[in-house]
């Protein structure tokens, strides 16, 4: 994690501070298995948290890490996240859930990435190769297949960048950790995984007769969400 | 959806309106088959967005529908949020990706409810059922099994309701809607749904010989994320 002491005394883990990882690997181990998160603006007061698909990039110009979103400039909330008001982006992956012998320390497995900072637009002359990450983020292989954005269709999209400079990542990870006292109870303890798959895909009413499944659908890792 | 006009004109969905549902039961299948969501607070200017493990309810006083998050007496972010600030608590399930013929016309199938409003403690004399409520929301059967929360566990942990009154319900669903001028590419074009499913229940390495896996993980639905 990088940041000044200010930037990271805010995104510091108070609670469970075991949890805290800071390790660029995992932080970004979870950010290419996310296919969305949550973006947090502030409008007159009243907090606003809106599911965003979200891509890691690299910031062409500085080489640094960021996330890009991406909306219409007709949305009211994304306009504000454009225009730098504070912000977060919270990216988190469920993992399974975790079984004690009591209700009390019973709990959920999850990887959590969360960004403070504000949005900026993507520069124009990058707009083209972000739009491109973002596509093949959400949809490997997919950017060399379906048409890419007109100029017209860029001009309607609000490209969005959060740099990846006060963040943090938690994990929770592993079995139950009962109080000793429970132990010998009579009750299953352990964890239930979840997995994100996919299904199998399915073709538009108006497809075109003999156009085939692509390969690339076949090779998309599972484990997203 | 309930609520006063000017509830309502927050929660309105100005894009994509289409999308936008307020059928109660629509809304309650989505909490139904959620297990965590997203609740946005403000400190300081400065917004954030936790995951939290939520579950629907019912106000035992009121007869209201709303949603249950519980978290620890330590945390900053959960004593800001039980002090009554403005937050919002967004649920989203996603279901798959949809493939248009073009890249501006891709996008995610999904649901999403978004509630807007106040947190405010669970009355003392509710807390036990309420975090009965959240055990059989999050691990069905569990609450007859595990050791429910002593005197001591229940006062150490912040259990909240938010009212479901200024809430929105937004649902993309279905194939890609192209542009005409694209429909005759030759590219494949549909939906490729996305599915969470349970994993094999890992017993933890201290359970005690001879306890099977319990047979209401068995009946767990699939589809909860």
């Amino acid at each position: 994690m990088s940041g000044t002491a200010g930037t990271a005394e805010r995104t510091r883990v108070r609670r469970g501070p075991e949890k805290q990882d800071h390790d660029v690997e995992a932080r970004d181990a979870v950010l290419a298995s996310a296919l969305s998160g949550v973006a947090a603006v502030v409008d007159d007061g009243q907090p606003f948290a809106l599911p965003v698909a979200v891509a890691p990039d690299t910031d062409p110009g500085t080489g640094g890490a960021r996330l890009l979103v991406h909306g219409s400039t007709g949305s009211r909330l994304f306009r504000l996240l454009a225009s730098g008001a504070p912000a977060c982006l919270t990216v988190t992956l469920l993992d399974g859930v975790v079984l004690a012998r009591s209700q009390f320390e019973s709990s959920m497995n999850y990887r959590c990435v969360l960004a403070l900072g504000r949005f900026s637009p993507v520069a124009p002359d990058d707009a083209d190769r972000a739009l491109q990450v973002i596509t093949e983020h959400l949809l490997p292989g997919r950017s060399v297949d379906a048409r890419p954005a007109s100029r017209q269709e860029t001009a309607a999209t609000l490209l969005l960048a959060l740099p990846l400079v006060e963040w943090s990542l938690k994990v929770s990870a592993g079995g139950p950790d009962d109080d000793p006292a429970d132990l010998d109870r009579p009750v299953w303890a352990g964890v239930v995984p979840l997995h994100q798959v996919w299904g199998e895909p399915l073709p538009a009413p108006d497809l075109r007769r003999g156009i085939p499944v692509p390969a690339y659908i076949a090779t998309w890792p599972e484990g997203r969400s």
